[in-house]
């Protein structure tokens, strides 16, 4: 018997029907759905592709263990994180050495921050792989917010809102446009960069882009209270051109 | 009569796979699609939605006005430019009033270095408009060469490759992962501004990524004789990590 393969499908930013043909035709063939979650929390891949899961499918949740009690720089963190993906890319390997198509399905685009890349990384030199490209979480928001982001010779950045202050700032005046992604509990920081930079007044604030209960606004009309980790900041670089 | 809506509709990197449920909806309910084309080349997108766009839809090709003889730096290219979307929004405004829905199918994303912008900038403060985001270019690269992009706290960044090479070299070392877009003529130049940031030994070039004549190989072993406009260089940031 010959062995299986692993499909990264990437289903979009949270609409349904922003998944695309190739990942409902990936979910139609495959003979196992896997998908991380956090232990005690729906995946959102799963919620996103539920209605064309499959009910005769092997389902495979791939459960993140529980690590608040440890700082996320330190060794004990990433080896338990290291050991999770371990562990899971060997779940996976049993199938595919048993013949089975495993379709990974991944909240946006499986390459571009995404958790799918650590099962990628250990099983492709052993599996035939394949990528399903799907719409990027940032895509979902500029979408949502009706906003040209980037436009001819812009310089587009993607910046994570963990960096030091000084350096988002440097970085936002060095760029045309930026999104900052996991604002969380980095909000007043990333307003003070924004602010630093000029580009405060152009910056919006999104929440849960293509869902119904979206939020999105002036980062200028939003407080400094509480943003859900995965928000994320647009800083338009277009301006109307010919 | 009320106005119609205006729809720009990603239909994704070339593969009509990647198009999304929402896309294929948008074009089963509009009433006109309009396409921007080179006059005399097919337009890609008409060419990558083909199979749904329904026999009974008006179509509405918007031509690009050759321009060849004009530097696109000079105010003649740009003024014929803006004329062009000028008139492009015109016409589709006339369908608006009318109460006809207008789907405008885009290659890629709307709002990611997409030609829409141009119409919804023009159209938005008037008309009711919609977004459905698609799988970018990118996306469809990096997907098809199987390569993990960025990761956690990685700074992405996208680059045209008119930069100057001083400014390419030192924006390539200022991030972990890059995209080079409209590689064409520029190659030498961006593969010089790579070795000096370090980054060439990782590079990948790749032409017409999500088609059957895709072109996938380190740049290393792609000489400096053609590039089309529309290759792009990845420049991966991610190394395995837990």
């Amino acid at each position: 018997m010959s062995a299986g393969k692993l499909i990264g499908v990437g289903v979009g930013p949270g609409d349904p029907e922003l998944m695309t043909l190739k990942a409902l035709r990936a979910l139609g063939e495959a003979d196992v759905v896997a998908y991380f979650a956090k232990a005690g929390n729906e995946s959102h891949s799963r919620t996103i592709a539920a209605r064309h899961v499959r009910a005769d499918v092997t389902e495979l949740p791939l459960l993140y263990p529980v690590t608040t009690e440890q700082p996320k720089c330190s060794n004990a963190y990433r080896g338990a994180i290291q050991d999770f993906h371990d562990a899971a890319a060997a779940r996976i390997a049993s199938y595919l050495e048993g013949g089975c198509t495993v379709a990974v399905i991944c909240e946006g685009d499986p390459l571009f921050y995404g958790s799918y890349m650590h099962l990628h990384a250990r099983l492709a030199p052993r599996f035939s792989t394949e990528i399903i490209a799907g719409v990027t979480g940032m895509s979902g928001c500029w979408s949502a917010a009706g906003m040209p982001i980037a436009q001819g010779d812009d310089v587009f950045t993607v910046l994570p809102a963990t960096l030091p202050e000084e350096e988002l700032a440097r970085r936002l005046s060095d760029a045309d446009a930026a999104v900052v992604m996991k604002v969380g509990r980095h909000l007043p920081k990333v307003r003070r960069a924004l602010a630093c930079s000029g580009r405060l007044p152009r910056a919006i604030y999104v929440e849960r882009a293509t869902m119904a209960d979206a939020k999105l606004i002036p980062l200028s009309d939003k407080p400094d209270d509480d943003a859900p980790y995965f928000a994320v900041v647009l800083v338009p670089g277009w301006e109307e051109r010919p």
